[in-house]
């Protein structure tokens, strides 16, 4: 429970209204009831702040006085400010430090750490204070593992992988996989080429659930500072990722393919090999990324959807693009030898 | 091993035959032999019924007399049949009650339930009777599931969630992760918002290996009652499925979308984020769905596929349709401006 | 460290330069320092073989004398022999063997296994010499590893499954997960068919991070001898992979699809159930494949991805181009009914 004016000392932004009022929790405009403190952060949803039964809310300059008869707190960004007040009320729980009798942990680790049970800590691992190793997981030999950092039940973390500070790792991902390397035979058989470079994680970077990043082959796999990762994420070997990037669920990155920084990709991308994509690209839901990016901007190949029967009309034409193409032409050409059809042609 | 008309009496059907045959256990028509119970689900298949070494089979009421050499249960869905006698042949094996102990459990449990080695379950957490917990899953602080319903080894659930009863979750599943919720500060960087919500699953539920379903940001995400899904498939914060709606694999939902029930989403499909999808809707596989579907139907945007050298010349035109339609446009007011095709060009 | 003779007399090869010298580990062009054995796979990175600081190079036989300042091994597929120095240099490491008394092991294994911490073997397990079980993994009932197969942490394998000789799964694998069967009810609701049948995976497979295969529903899934499986693809029930074929990440194959020997199926496919694909098919990242493929060759149904101003435009015409289609046969036919452009129109 916090009093707006302790949350406005905090955080920022203009108070309007009593600053004594204490609220207990963050919801939205909806649901929000009795103590609740609630977010305006689209504009289009202004009549559900005027029905709202929230205690007080946070808007912007624009909807500042668009309900007057409770409390609000005024922010340049109302959803940024969401954020913040909400990560005050609900921060994460703090480590219980110890190790679980049914963990198997063979490296020295801090008296602040938590390891639960089931979790395997093979031996050379650095494991920095505050860090908590959910139930289950397994960190290979000679990991590093920044101080703060959280791993869910059941992360795999393969030996030599790097993890910054203060990143979290939701459960079933997994770090440091062989890469997919493999030489073909005459005969056709796979050689596999044994991957010895590492995963480097940077600091503040988010992993999603089932998420699995590959080592490199010789080089590094590296994802920058501030990343946020979705779940069911495949990063192949050698890929890059810049700072503050943020990839949503179920994008597939293949081999050492270079990412920018502040780059947005939605769900579903598929992004080929050995590309590089220039800092602060945003690419659509479910586009294929088959040739370099070299300029910022929004790029998109997603298919509209329709119904089947429209489907089946309208796709069918798309295996005979080059044929109707070469029918406009052939148009064309018959057009230009008609006789001019600004000219008379009344036979004189 | 069953007399046939033991398995009538209990699932109904019509008897052709010699009800006194024991059968041991059902077949592909391919496979079946000596002692075997086969099924014809597609009227294509009738020359296999002839060829089959069934000793009886299961059929629809057109292929009643297809075979007349052995006995026939006659039904009105044989597919459907078959999965109820599929079902009577091979039940599920029932618990071995007891907590193993390598697992680490803080919760009472009922004498009936089963804990597998490795299994972590935190404190507060409710679990009815005839539950299994699989070898190393983990069941988060306040979790509650149902009545016989069954988690394979593996399974992640994340404090707070809610299971309801008879459901099945296979292995490598996680159930509960936060949301993919994020502020962007002005300089680019991410403020993680909390995921406070929960995720609650209806009763009669399946959910395939490896797939993720994230809690809700403020509300809950919710699995309605009987609703199946497959491997692999991610479900964002906020989603919400209907009663008895199915998903194939690799389906990927983003976050607040709503689907109705008795959906029907094949392999693959991307559905965007706060969308709605009506009841009784079916998407093709691979299909990308980035607009609200009011009405039932089936709905698809698959890609034909092609030799790749066909593909090169069709599909660059998709870069350049808005040329073509273009100059399409201008045929067409050109052929206007032409004379009549049909008055006597004949200068008189 | 190995003298590059020795290399040679273990690899073949042709020996250019000084046999003698001694080199410690293999190093991309740029990455190679002193003691480094560099490879010259691709000829447009020739500039890069000249500026590179390695010891020694592996080349192929037209860039024989490309520097001649060093020793080269000539080789008639330099990626190839850089795969196979590769593996002499970093064999995997020997398993330590013995079981960990954290682990739950219910069958008799030899004595050359090494199975980790928090590892479960169920009853009627039969594993053969120098298998590594790695930590958390579940191994269920009767199910069969051959010799020198090694499961990283955290893989599962249901009752009843088979994997061969000298295998790798990556962490998070599920194989034996059941099929997706279900039979539909007038009333909308999913009836389970139990899912009966085995996963069989052949020697020589290397099976990726949260890949998951589902085991058959009356008959197998048959992964063949030597097949690559990449991180997060999906395997349903009933599929068939031939021998040697290589499947990169987040491919989907739905059930009862027949894939041939030596295809290559890249990152992001989705192959829909019940198609066969003959053997020595490519198919292209992110294509989906809805009809079976009878002839070798490469497919292809990538959509070029585009500015996002530029798709909208063209994209839009993707729901037209059935009409777009009509209106280029309606001028065609008007363009028939015009007089011959070759005629003489004057009149006379």
């Amino acid at each position: 429970m916090f009093r707006l004016d302790e949350l406005v000392a905090r955080l920022g932004g203009e108070l309007v209204g009593d600053g004594a009022l204490v609220v207990r929790r963050v919801a939205t405009l909806d649901q929000a009831g009795e103590g609740d403190l609630a977010f305006l952060a689209n504009p289009k949803y202004l009549s559900r702040l005027k029905s709202s039964r929230a205690a007080a809310v946070i808007v912007g300059h624009k909807a500042r006085d668009a309900v007057t008869d409770r409390p609000r707190i005024v922010a340049d960004d109302p959803y940024l400010y969401y954020a913040q007040v909400a990560s005050v009320f609900n921060p994460p729980p703090p480590p219980r430090p110890g190790v679980h009798p049914l963990a198997a942990v063979s490296s020295p680790v801090p008296a602040s750490v938590q390891i639960d049970a089931g979790a395997v800590v093979e031996a050379d691992v650095e494991i920095g204070d505050d860090v908590v190793i959910g139930a289950g997981c397994s960190i290979g030999q000679g990991v590093r593992i920044g101080a703060g950092t959280r791993l869910a039940p059941r992360v795999v973390v393969y030996a030599g992988s790097v993890i910054g500070r203060d990143c979290i790792v939701h459960s079933g991902a997994v770090i440091g996989s062989d890469g997919f390397g493999f030489a073909r035979e005459q005969n056709g058989r796979w050689i596999k080429i044994p991957q010895m470079g590492r995963v480097v994680i940077g600091d503040d970077v988010e992993i999603g659930a089932n998420t699995t990043i590959d080592r490199g082959a010789l080089d590094d796999t590296v994802i920058g500072r501030g990343a946020k990762l979705d779940n069911q994420i495949q990063i192949a070997h050698n890929v890059q990722i810049g700072e503050d990037t943020a990839i949503a669920g179920c994008v597939g990155i293949a081999g050492s393919t270079t990412i920018g920084a502040r780059c947005m990709i939605a769900g579903g991308v598929g992004i080929a090999g050995h590309l590089t994509i220039a800092d602060d690209v945003v690419v659509s839901a479910a586009t294929v990324v088959v040739k370099s990016i070299h300029r910022p901007g929004v790029y998109t190949s997603t298919l509209p959807l329709q119904a089947h029967a429209d489907w089946v009309k309208n796709f069918s034409h798309l295996r005979h693009l080059d044929a109707l193409a070469e029918r406009v032409r052939a148009l064309e050409q018959e057009a230009q030898r008609l006789p001019d059809k600004n000219s008379d042609q009344t036979p004189g």
